[in-house]
């Protein structure tokens, strides 16, 4: 057992960030020749989870970049030499994925259905990126999805994701990227700062109040003063260590009516941001923020509509995907060598043959339709709607087109995408897809 | 920005998956020289997810690990110098963590305010920590304590965890491991398989049916055939791409009755692993080992207790901790100079002090409490029951110990744990936690 590396951190190579079942398929079908056979994959998700009205595609980014490192060294072939035969490994030795992937942009909105990513090639090159596609894109469209109907909650007030402790450390970035990406403003996670460029934020711990305190008590006013000399006025003072009221009047007596902000943790967060907004008024602070934090979902965020809350922090349930950790999306061999092929069993039926889609809008920009539509045949062109394409070219003959969009183009693409959905489209309680889909054969 | 590495592989140091504010923190604390107090952080879980009756601790042993790799160099510095002065640039460049460390064995039983694990050093060494040692337990035990009660629902039958598809790349592999901890006895994941050395596993996907069709329709004997004659016998044979009683009969045709297994993937499992086991025995494949699959969680694993199911192969509900995707740790500051210290305000109480714990069992080993008391203070040790320590020393002066346990003994010790249990425990219904727990101050 290797345990040197038992932190998370991965080697270079993705290639083992898959099942086994995959390697033994293609084992398989190597001995008949199967595995040459021209495979269409389909990435798609059969439901939007709990009610959702859309889901934002998230992660292709980092997929496009995985899929470059997806390569066997011997590390890895040592790994996989423990049940594999000598053909199987000699051409996973030779592996370089040379197929086509067509798909929706990241940031693009989806429902259910939607053809999110088209793999295409050999049987064999296509079948071992299962798990990886759907790692990557499961993990980062639940997280955004959910990050996107909390910036809709939260209008034009100011997101910050700092939920990097409640989940697995490697997950914490792509998490904040995720959330970037579906509009929130900053991440506390430094490696998502370092790796994705998000811009990075933060206030301060009860760690920090309850440290400048010894045998005569608690010395709230000198931890302010100490966060302000070493930060600057532009600080957040977490000011609920003790008591709400106090801890605002020796913020304000300790900064000035200058300080940036103060944050509150714990308690009913209306009635305590209406309390702190009187107080720091009355103290002058006109300009000082409230930033408000404490197990906020969309709804909590949604519910404090009406109250004098400038920042939202969100942890717990951001990084959780609030209630969907997963976006629930399956890859599926949906055509062999031009035919379509679909599973016929119950509950997981498929539809056969590669497919692209456009989305129909209204002259306003107001969605009202997705069409699915096989991926030979012509874009449909339906009067009076503008019918934009889903499906564009990401890898060709096995290498990643350059024109990808940046995370910050993707994140005009959230924005743009969450104004294009009809009114209904935005609610927060369960209901249909925002939009229907039509499936042309 | 740097896309060069957004697979979401990491970089060997972990210092950056850490906190904006935790070095905005450090900084001000080395301006008024309390950065050098002598502190106690403690980690504890304020309740259990969705009135679980018990959790268990995972993540330790990856913990201790990371812990070696927290180190900043020129790369991590380089990021963090964009916000912070030049004296705590040079603090981190010599970090090191000098401090002690106790906690719970890898694979013990938690309840809540059990003390986790206790972490003991400089202000500044301590909470620079809180990010990394969050996101590692909060995960770890998410996820091994919703394997625990799956494994507790299927009794002596096997489990695969097949859940990688599902969540974050290289989240996977660690829940592969905290599954594996927990008593599954397989995974899917092959990087799990070399990083951790859990025993890897694997069937067949639909896709590899599928494949073996062309324009004269569906050739499922030929996937079977082609599937035995690479794998041998011993393969288990996907049955319901079609039709399920068509695929068990064309399964043993093809194989004979000497097949390892054939798996059910739809439909219902309990009806279906009856109707299969009884044609598999009417064919004489009564050594056939059925395995079942597809939206697996603790309640469906109990339901089909009566049923002939030899495999259970579980993915989403594992992955996502079965309604419970993080574990809700905290990591407080209890003790400054030998001093107690505790937040003060509303729903956020933690109780000040460093703290040890025993858990009192009954002659028979079943459990009946637990106690946690003032690390300084002498352990309880009531009459009539065994006292077992439960905070066992971890690091000293920085130096992790040489005793740590393997993933096997820890995976042996969660299974001496669920035995430990009072009946109430293994419920899966909402309650109580299983025992109580008594605060000595």
């Amino acid at each position: 057992m290797d345990t040197s590396d038992a932190s998370g951190t991965a080697a270079a190579s993705t290639a083992l960030l898959t099942d086994q079942y995959e390697l033994t398929m293609l084992a398989a079908a190597l001995t008949d020749g199967s595995a040459d056979r021209r495979c269409s994959f389909e990435v798609f998700a059969r439901r939007l989870p709990n009610g959702r009205r859309y889901g934002v595609v998230a992660g292709t980014g980092r997929l496009l970049d995985a899929l470059a490192d997806f390569r066997f060294g011997e590390a890895e072939l040592a790994v996989v030499a423990r049940f594999l035969d000598d053909r199987t490994l000699e051409w996973l030795r030779g592996y370089r994925f040379g197929g086509d992937i067509d798909g929706y942009r990241e940031g693009d909105l989806y429902f259910p259905g939607s053809p999110i990513l088209s793999v295409r090639g050999s049987f064999a090159e296509c079948v071992v990126l299962e798990t990886l596609i759907l790692s990557i894109l499961n993990h980062d469209s639940a997280i955004a999805s959910a990050a996107a109907r909390m910036v809709s909650a939260a209008g034009d007030r100011d997101m910050i994701e700092m939920g990097s402790r409640r989940t697995h450390e490697l997950a914490a970035p792509a998490s904040s990227r995720a959330a970037y990406l579906a509009g929130f403003d900053a991440t506390s996670n430094l490696e998502a700062v370092r790796r994705f460029g998000v811009p990075g934020a933060g206030t301060s711990a009860h760690a920090f109040t309850l440290l400048h305190s010894g045998p005569d008590g608690a010395d709230e006013a000198a931890a302010f003063r100490t966060q302000i000399e070493a930060l600057g006025l532009g600080t957040t003072l977490l000011v609920d260590t003790y008591d709400i009221a106090k801890g605002v009047a020796t913020a304000i007596e300790v900064a000035g009516p200058g300080l940036g902000g103060v944050r509150i943790d714990s308690g009913d967060l209306g009635v305590l941001a209406r309390q702190v907004r009187d107080q720091l008024d009355a103290l002058g602070a006109t300009g000082t923020r409230i930033v408000v934090s404490g197990d906020l979902d969309e709804y909590a965020i949604a519910s404090l509509r009406a109250e004098p809350v400038d920042v939202y922090g969100v942890g717990t349930s951001l990084v959780t995907g609030s209630g969907a950790p997963t976006a629930g999306m399956v890859y599926k061999l949906v055509e062999v060598d031009g035919t379509p092929v679909a599973k016929r069993s119950s509950h997981k039926e498929s539809r056969g043959g590669a497919k692209s889609a456009v989305r129909l809008a209204r002259p306003t920009g107001t969605i009202v339709e997705e069409i699915v539509y096989p991926m030979a045949g012509p874009a449909p062109e339906p009067d009076g709607f503008e019918a934009r394409d889903l499906s564009v070219p990401l890898v060709r003959g096995g290498r990643v087109l350059d024109d990808r969009p940046t995370l910050r183009e993707s994140r005009d693409l959230v924005a743009r995408g969450l104004v294009s959905l009809p009114w209904e489209g935005l609610k927060l309680s369960a209901g249909e897809p925002a939009i229907p889909t039509t499936f042309l054969q």
